[in-house]
């Protein structure tokens, strides 16, 4: 289904079914963006694009707004609290109103599973997912692929571990499907109740030690408050158990890479020498963002 | 007085006044933006316009934000709410702040009547009404006399009838003025709770089996919570009474329309089935919004 | 530190240690911008500014963004109410990831003081003060110190008399150094629980009879809710004392002039009557801000 709404209307839903083929050339194209310096391009001038956040966000959502604007296209910034999703109006309602007033194409971040995909059904100009629920963050994962393809030259065959509440986190899910297209291959590192039972057919749980000798060493943001049964008492004690501490650095092979899509907690799922320290990409990471998006906005309009 | 400023200003602050004439070169200029698609034109480039909305708003203020951008305008955008005007600074200096930083027009919409006018009489720069209180929403009328009489040709001889809370409605209110400027007949139909005692003198209330009767079925949202002395104890109760469902849309003449200004209570003031049916201009209306505001701007800047 | 740091990386954290050739030189560059006419200019067409706003602002913001449209600048407005800084990002972390995606300067208003001071340290895009705690205002005094030259036709040798809330005023602070910087002299008046004692050495404090001598009676925004140690038991109070009254401005002579940064508490710290008075400078004041902020960036981005 993703697969076909991909093809027929340039949706970027997710990147499950996606090919490893359509995939590289995306990141390709996000290549050539990084590599031509000129800050503002016209290639999609008076074309329109509404970032339709129901859901909070800064760095995505700023990400998306600089590609566009490189690429000459006009902006509208939709926040849902600032709205009247306040007064009830349903989401659908929201993006067919934005759609009758002309736009090209749609980024969309939302919180219900499963609603993108109805929308995508029913809306007729491309919509490109910045995050629905715990399903899928494409743009993220393909910034993380092209953030490991520079660094390392080629993606197959890359050991990618991912460590945190791959239950809750659509990154994870982004990353498996991509990664696994690509030919490299996915571990996941999580206490039990976090989890994602439906993904233990797809890729291994394995310990924090074999975790950390991965050639990336992914880490999610962890949000503590969100698990009632609560294993553990403090940040402190996630950290001892799951957290990128400076001494766990150690363990790691020396070519290996730190990633996490951000925002960290800082000495919660990775210590705060680390977040800048050489081996980390998450700056990179996020300069990486803009000539990604800027190739899948691109891809939306053409 | 709004005649008069609307000569001298070139403000927009209501349509009671205007004559069928300038409305009609408002709507022939918007069948002009229409029909011309490029997507983004210079005709205003560097002018800056500030949509300043005291009271929040999502599809009336992105319409008027993708008129300006159409139009190559510069787009300053203020939401009350995020604003120093919760430190209490007045709505007047708020607006006066911006014309100081050099602003060419602004639009505006602020929940207490009067200040508006009040407003232009201090302000140099024209200013466009973009839903003042309960007594005009100009724009909103001049797109649902755009959508009919690009649906039935012309207006003149059209009966309208609007349904539902009349008394909190500006939109009913300068579809009022501005239908019979252009030679149109309007009528009310209204629980009594939801009638505007002032306006008995100038349109007729009829029954929901009559009002079903003409050309174009108007209905209003309604905001059952608005009033406390409460007739209706449920929304389905208002929805028996007053609502346009599925069943009454068989007593409407085969040729007749529904309009609705947005947002919509879906099955409240009009059934789920009905808001994207054949006969419904809902989504139209927003359409059309574009460029009857690209007009509007275009004379207050000219 | 300040002035290093202006000199090396083109920040603009304050005028404490800016010389007057400096200061002289930037209102030049607003005079030449105020007096060219055309609206948009693309001399920094393609460059990104930030306006990261950690506190609300109005007129502050909004003057930013008209100055950097002016310039031809692409815009990001960040606002924290808005953001995950709500979910405890830091401000580090939203400023270094709007750096990693390729804004060419940011603009910064925030509460705590001495963080900007460190995040100029960290961060190598030029950072504009918009505003940061108690410490400094510098584009407010700038602009102040635009209006008084345009007015009297040189600083050197002007009384600028400043009354009201000295302590929590970092509009205070910018304005002191700057115009001792200038050659103007400076006095501040204030009761005694609004006294900033570290400025003691620098002006001095003097009676309300003695301020109104000045060639220039800046009024301070007061906010009486800041005071626990309430020496004022309303605002009426307040006004009798230390507010800029009708009555007052007799004593003034007769070529002197009033400023307010704004936005004022009418009947407070100045009458009403007094706001749009001739002898007022306020909204000529915020006309000024946008010429002066022009010159500011484009400081920053050459």
């Amino acid at each position: 289904m993703t697969a076909m709404n991909t093809t027929t209307h340039k949706h970027l839903l997710g990147l499950k079914g996606m090919d490893g083929k359509e995939i590289s050339d995306i990141l390709d194209r996000a290549a050539y963006w990084e590599q031509h310096p000129t800050k503002v391009t016209n290639v999609l001038g008076g074309k329109f694009v509404a970032n339709m956040f129901f859901e909070n966000s800064t760095r995505t959502r700023f990400s998306f707004e600089v590609a566009e604007k490189r690429l000459g296209v006009q902006v509208l910034n939709f926040a849902a609290a600032a709205s009247s999703v306040q007064k009830g109006e349903s989401i659908y309602d929201t993006v067919r109103t934005l759609e009758s007033m002309g736009i090209d194409a749609g980024v969309i971040r939302l919180k219900p599973n499963g609603v993108l995909q109805e929308l995508a059904e029913r809306i007729q100009v491309p919509l490109i997912n910045a995050g629905d629920g715990n399903n899928e963050h494409p743009t993220q994962a393909l910034l993380d692929l092209y953030t490991m393809r520079k660094h390392f030259g080629e993606l197959k065959g890359l050991h990618v571990a991912i460590i945190g509440d791959i239950q809750h986190s659509r990154v994870a899910r982004s990353n498996l499907w991509a990664l696994q297209a690509v030919g490299a291959k996915v571990s996941f590192c999580a206490p039990d109740m976090m989890k994602a039972p439906e993904l233990e057919a797809h890729a291994p749980y394995v310990t924090m030690d074999e975790a950390l000798k991965a050639d990336v060493v992914m880490m999610l943001r962890v949000q503590l408050e969100r698990h009632d049964n609560a294993l553990f008492t403090s940040a402190d004690e996630y950290r001892a158990q799951y957290g990128l501490t400076v001494e766990r650095l150690g363990q790691m092979p020396p070519h290996a890479i730190i990633m996490h899509p951000a925002p960290v907690n800082r000495n919660v799922e990775i210590d705060d020498e680390l977040v800048e320290h050489d081996r980390s990409k998450i700056f990179t990471q996020m300069s990486n963002g803009v000539p990604i998006r800027m190739a899948v906005i691109e891809r939306a309009l053409s």
